[in-house]
């Protein structure tokens, strides 16, 4: 598909406020859709809409289509299907509005589920975890898992507005604020060892919701900058998949196991065994690597693999969309902390060390 | 989504040539996918696939792709999953090539495929029918039928590459080669009353291929033109929409039936019904309607409706993506051939009248 031509600025779209009812309101009258449809998967139904219903009018107003389950393993072509069942019997039009409220997995399908639906219908974000704050709400990727693949469908397709607030992470436990601190430690560590310093030493799971919108508005706009630079992920962007090889193929392999693995935490993991050949092939130094190693042990815990996992890891890393050429496998990795490389090549059996080093790191 | 900023060039992709073989080779080489994968319906499997195979060695050596059957009812989802299934199964990556080489079922729904395969990998469009090559091909629409609405899900992504060739038409008989000449008279009545008496008398169903690559190529440079000016259809472009608001729902009735109508007679059917309005609301002269009216008779016959169809045709055309509005239908009509009207509103009481004329003229 050419998308040569596509431009586009991921930050002017992006609020971040703790008022999200006034603001989306005020946002929505804006756009002047014919009607408005919000999107919430379990969690969200019961923790989120209410108070936003007794609060915005625009959700109090919305026809509410709720996906049956919420986790990853309702991403897939059976949900989409039944969103955009929805909103056809709904009679949404291409100048409705889908509001997706909800983690990663409902900000990717209903993205997914409007840029599709009659061509294309406008749609908002707003992420209520701090995983999809930080990851999935902003940068234009959709998709749903197919063929036990993460996102092997989908396509890049921008929000209209993304509102990322704070307060929705009060209901958060401890591992879903640690899920998405994987992924600003990830911005962090592309960005200098003072930002990556400092976050090793804020306490996520304390939870104060000031000081987190202030330190996720920082942190986002590291992921702006990248996407704003290169948006169809041909170059550049690549940075931020830093760790996502090892980690989709982590949440690929638990998700074989049947005990699906959270993608914070496959990040936060995928991280350490990308340092591991950060260390091996660019001469990331071995101290940081220990740092951020017992960092993850401590807070993470670890994602136990044996010798017999490595060839299907390896065989879900050659299916991982970045990896274009057949024969090696490509991964971002850093120089040093402020310092990635994308795009470096490695054969498969120089990846089997890394793991045995991971193993020895963590387990 | 927002589009605002994607422009097109529809125009500079698209080659008309009788020696389609060396063409595809030399341009495919410039692309150089690292695997190149050909989807085919059991049509052309059969009567273009093995031509192709034994003079070009891209498609030689490409995988082929072959949903179950052929023709509109096939154009759905579970095909669409098939062809993700056979894409990821057979390890295709985001710089791989699909050629969807069929009629208009096989580029909508194969471009679809491509542009939402790992977010987008490139794909080129063979058009093996004259509507096929005047219509789906070109113009970056592409889509599924869903919820028994047509092209309820697509998006727009243009092709890398159109090739269009007269030589694939051989083998089609009368009536598939009035189905694509009913939307070349559409862009002709779209451009001028010379056009149009020029089409009229020239015989499609003789079959002269070099006359007709000829015809075909000003043709669709009609189309190039609106869709250059308005890739996203939001303004000029639904220009295009002439007779396909009728069109649509005749097709969505006569899928109901369970005797499906092909996409051209439907527009041949849905012209006189929008000439018909052209007449009561923007004056078109009554004479020009009749001889467009006897000139469909004449070749294709009449898709017979009765009084008790008119409710649910409504509804139809209520359902249509270009009705984004509640209460009123929205037209394409012509005050004259060569000035069309965009956006047209008729309420739907006023739009029986123009059905009930529609049988007069042709029943």
């Amino acid at each position: 598909m050419k998308q040569d031509n596509i431009t586009r600025d991921a930050a002017s779209q992006l609020i971040f406020t703790n008022h999200v009812a006034q603001v989306l309101d005020g946002l929505v009258e804006k756009i002047e859709p014919v009607s408005v449809h919000v999107l919430v998967d379990a969690n969200t139904a019961s923790f989120v809409l209410p108070r936003l219903q007794a609060e915005s009018k625009v959700i109090s107003n919305a026809s509410v289509i709720e996906t049956g389950g919420a986790g990853d393993m309702h991403k897939n072509l059976s949900t989409l299907s039944g969103i955009w069942q929805r909103l056809s019997d709904d009679g949404a039009t291409r100048r409705s509005l889908l509001i997706n409220l909800g983690g990663g997995v409902i900000t990717d399908m209903g993205a997914f589920a409007a840029a599709t639906f009659k061509r294309g219908m406008p749609f908002v974000n707003i992420p209520t975890t701090l995983l999809g704050a930080v990851d999935a709400s902003v940068g234009g990727k959709t998709g749903i898992n197919f063929n036990s693949l993460k996102n092997e469908v989908g396509l890049f397709a921008d929000a209209e507005l993304v509102i990322i607030s704070t307060t929705f992470f009060r209901t958060l436990n401890s591992q879903e604020l640690l899920s998405g601190y994987a992924e600003m430690l990830k911005h962090a560590m592309l960005t200098s060892q003072e930002m990556t310093d400092r976050l090793l030493r804020y306490d996520v799971t304390a939870y104060e919701p000031e000081s987190l919108l202030k330190l996720l508005q920082e942190n986002v706009n590291v992921k702006c900058a990248y996407v704003n630079e290169d948006p169809t992920d041909c170059g550049k962007r690549q940075s931020l998949n830093l760790g996502h090889t090892f980690g989709h193929a982590f949440e690929e392999l638990a998700l074989e196991r049947k005990s699906p693995l959270s993608h914070g935490y496959a990040v936060a993991f995928g991280m350490v065994c990308a340092l591991v050949l950060s260390h091996m092939k660019e001469g990331f130094p071995s101290d940081r690597l220990h740092t951020y190693a017992n960092y993850v042990r401590h807070h993470y815990g670890v994602f136990a693999i044996r010798c017999n996992d490595y060839d299907g890891l390896l065989q879900f890393m050659a299916h991982d969309k970045k990896n274009n050429t057949s024969d090696a496998l490509t991964f971002t990795l850093l120089k040093k902390e402020g310092e990635p490389v994308t795009g470096v090549k490695v054969a498969p059996e120089d990846v089997k060390p890394a793991l045995d080093i991971y193993c020895d790191l963590l387990m």
